[in-house]
């Protein structure tokens, strides 16, 4: 009879545990549990915190005793695993309950103790005050800190966790102050994709300072946050969601080999370097699929997919996992943003060539009520048309693109696959041209020369350099702002208008978003002018331009 | 120069249009549209009959004159292309205004005529009360006709249109008959997957007549529909939603090649059997890229994508249609139905070797407000696991589903890569392990020979035979129903139940979706007993049932 014990009962060590048992009802399975409870909704934590989950209860997904009737699992919790012994192949654990201390044999051991909220050794985060967000416990104590007297709450870290609980906070009826150390929210993104998630923020009263460093807490009194810039923010509360590492030290601690990330090193069936020891979820290190590069993406789908692999090697069985993606979503108030595969600031820093494009689309046909747009960046290869990474922001649908681009990118789909794709369309639901194919499309042009592009980022110097910006928009769409420098030549009367448009010079044109740029620009070009449309129109310059 | 004739000015011609000319401004370019209007929202038709779209012109996408300012097109309404000299490389045209017929040249012609409503040649059709919904002429005449007198309308065919009109008709507070020869609504779909549809259509006061053959009406007075079984339905109006066939009258005339499904033939660069004539949407031939069979798929997504190949062939682009998936979606109510690739009808018909597996599961976490189900049924090679189509039916994310399945289809991907898909989550979102991760996970279990199932049709003849029933739900949720002669023995009590469940006999499990049968099924499998778990649940059991 085969003895496995499983270090952590929540994400990867709860599907472990499941699937080892449908695996084996011969063996015996022991889940430890640092914390009081196994297998809570973690990526809950902040909407009972907001209230829109309104009973603690739903968070907990099990208890020791559901996971022991069903699967006849020994769930241990308030147990701590201090160390392995891998010569005896057995481990310490701590009850933290009886305050006792006891050896317990393996011959398979499952490390799923996940990943800890960073807490930077800076003066005053020790304060009774500050929190963090990562299990039922942190929920209790920061809920029962929120008490009417509370006005005000900082929020350091402008990540997922951060974004959540600003917004959970909100609904709370609290003054928020969201510091970020970037010059962004929701780093997965790149910036320019993030200007709606800021504006979205400051509309919903949140005070946002990005750019800002957090450099001490004093506690006399209110909690008064030190900037770097010199700012004082002052708060009755501070919630730390700076970002997490992995909960490692036990595999360090034992010789695992750690990754450069400083995550536990794996094989891609979840073993260690001890072919008895497996590891899964937030404390791994994994493959981006895009480049290979080891990287920490600390995700709940990785993190079960992982887990129910881990039991699959333990039983002999081949599945493997084939890296991380990283696809990621967020909500921020009325905003959704999702990402997948790499950003541009991540294929800049890796050297990798690329090319990008900016659509915006409605999420349904913009003839039926209620269609809002959604802003799509598409990341791909110059050579191959191989997609790299897309991210996605807008009220509705944001998800379902996401979605679609994670398993072209995971089919390893090019440009043109995306031009082809067969989505389903009817009124209420999409476009007979999705967003996606359009980006397909306006890929295949680029790539075959017929779309020629420049950047938001160009036109400043082009304007100065002498080149003609025109606005092809109709004019009662310009009232909300046109390029500096730019002429409006609307494309209904560009025919007619075009001895008015001096060939000497080159041209830059933009419509609101990039269409009609484009029929402007295919326009001109075959009438001899040396012209560019502007990626994404009007519209992602603006977006671009908020983020300067 | 080039001349570039179009006929038909709707979704393929128009999109052949824009692009013809993106491509050249030198080309003169010619659309002829048999009606009045040019680039009109034929998807939009219902929505603007039951309110939804409350404008008529927003409908209207262009109008001739927009779209020759805007691309220089010369766009000619009420012209009907009424025979192809393909000799003298000439058209002739009959002006349906002034009457007159003239000859127009051309160096390239597109056929892009769509397909029209069938209307069977039964005694009655003819009368002024009889209407179709296929274009603006058809909706305006039909919306005259809806005057407040008119209390009763039927519906005869139950495809995407008849669904469409059903609902747009209550929504007006007229008294409907669905009336729909085959078993079911919704022919893309198995039957088992549409009864939610045809429950909520009952549940909307929608009178359904499935499996009635219209065979006459009488019209001295109020209509009568004369149904095959003898049933009389009156009615003061009806509408014909039969489906379409093309328009290929005119190609056929022409000596055109025909395909045998009474599209026009053409290549996969949209060339007919004439090098000069190209033919793209509703009208053409396709092939299904499952089994590579000619199929008629008349969707808006391929019309457009189809009408952009046939302009980059004119001008000697390499572009290329890939064949059609058949990805469509329906809403019906507040529930939404929607299908990828083949169903199990026609791969049954095919005589294509398949696997089924029916998931139901939150379109978001379940510990976050509003999750309502998703019902996902995946059809799989059991060779290769490669997927072979997917149906779903839900209130909210059957879309994302679907389209996520339809890239999957696309690229080829097995149920192995469904397992490991990296969708995005977050509560309000998804799930850790998505309904379509779920699916690709049983199939994997069901291919390694770890999940054995029934499916619910077999359960009869199974009970009848001796084989144990066991319903492993709580008993609090059986009250619903449970299967003929089954007996609960709760999953939490099972371990503890188990001698009162005899060895002898073979048995089948079920829990209310599937989850807690597998695991009970594993349980019981390695204690001994000859043992499947019913594919789906009581679920899957139900809508099936509700089908027979």
């Amino acid at each position: 009879m085969q003895k496995i014990l499983i270090v952590g009962g929540v994400a990867g060590g709860a599907s472990a545990a499941a699937r080892a048992r449908r695996l084996s009802e011969s063996a015996e399975i022991i889940v430890f549990e640092r914390g009081p409870y196994v297998s809570f909704a973690n990526c809950g934590l902040p909407y009972h915190l907001g209230g829109e989950i309104a009973e603690r209860d739903a968070l907990l997904l099990h208890t020791p005793e559901s996971l022991s009737a069903r699967f006849g699992i020994d769930v241990r919790v308030n147990s701590e695993v201090q160390a392995i012994d891998r010569t005896s192949k057995t481990v310490a654990v701590h009850n933290r309950q009886t305050g006792e201390t006891y050896a317990e044999p393996y011959d398979a051991l499952i490390l799923a103790p996940g990943a800890a909220p960073i807490r930077p050794p800076l003066a005053g985060l020790d304060d009774s005050r500050v929190f963090t967000l990562r299990n039922i416990p942190d929920l209790d104590r920061l809920m029962a800190a929120l008490t009417p007297e509370i006005k005000t709450v900082s929020v350091v870290g402008a990540g997922f966790i951060g974004l959540e609980t600003v917004e959970a906070l909100r609904h709370r009826g609290v003054q928020v102050h969201l510091i970020e150390r970037g010059p962004q929210v929701l780093a997965p993104l790149d910036a320019e994709m993030t200007a709606p998630l800021s504006a979205t923020l400051k509309a919903h009263g949140v005070s946002l300072f990005l750019g800002e460093s957090l450099q001490q807490v004093t506690t006399g009194g209110a909690l008064q946050l030190h900037l770097e810039s010199g700012k004082v923010i002052s708060s009755d509360l501070i919630v730390l969601a700076i970002g997490v590492r992995p909960e490692s030290a036990l595999a360090r601690a034992a010789g695992l080999d750690i990754g450069i990330t400083g995550g536990v090193l794996v094989d891609n069936q979840q073993r260690t370097s001890d072919s008895a020891i497996y590891a899964v979820g937030d404390v791994v290190e994994v493959r981006h699929v895009v480049d290979g590069k080891p990287v920490l993406l600390p995700l709940a789908g990785p993190a079960n997919r992982q887990g129910r692999i881990a039991a699959d090697t333990v039983f002999g069985r081949s599945s493997h996992y084939r890296g991380s993606q990283g696809t990621a979503i967020c909500k921020v108030f009325e905003q959704t943003a999702a990402s997948t595969g790499l950003n541009e600031k991540a294929l800049q820093a890796a050297g990798i060539a690329y090319r990008k494009l900016y659509l915006h689309a409605g999420d349904h046909a913009g003839y039926y009520p209620g269609a809002t747009p959604v802003s799509l960046k598409i990341l791909f290869a110059p050579d191959s048309g191989r997609l790299l990474g897309a991210q996605a922001v807008g009220e509705k649908g944001v998800d379902k693109r996401i979605d679609v681009l994670a398993v072209a990118l995971q089919a390893g789909l090019t440009v043109d696959d995306l031009a082809e794709m067969e989505l389903s369309y009817a009124p209420p639901y999409g476009s007979a041209k999705d967003v996606v194919n359009l980006a397909g499309m306006a890929a295949q042009n680029l790539q075959e020369g017929l779309l020629a592009i420049a950047q938001p980022e160009e036109i400043a110097v082009a304007a100065a350099q002498g080149v003609q910006i025109i606005d092809v928009r109709e004019p009662e769409e310009i009232m909300a702002g046109m390029l500096p420098g730019a002429r409006n030549l609307p494309l209904s009367e560009l025919r007619r208008l075009l001895p008015h448009l001096p060939k000497g010079l080159p041209v830059i044109v933009y419509c609101q978003v990039g269409l009609r740029g484009y029929i402007a620009q295919r326009f001109l070009a075959q009438q001899g002018y040396q012209v560019r449309s502007l990626n994404g129109g009007y519209k992602t310059w603006s977006m671009w331009q908020q983020m300067q």
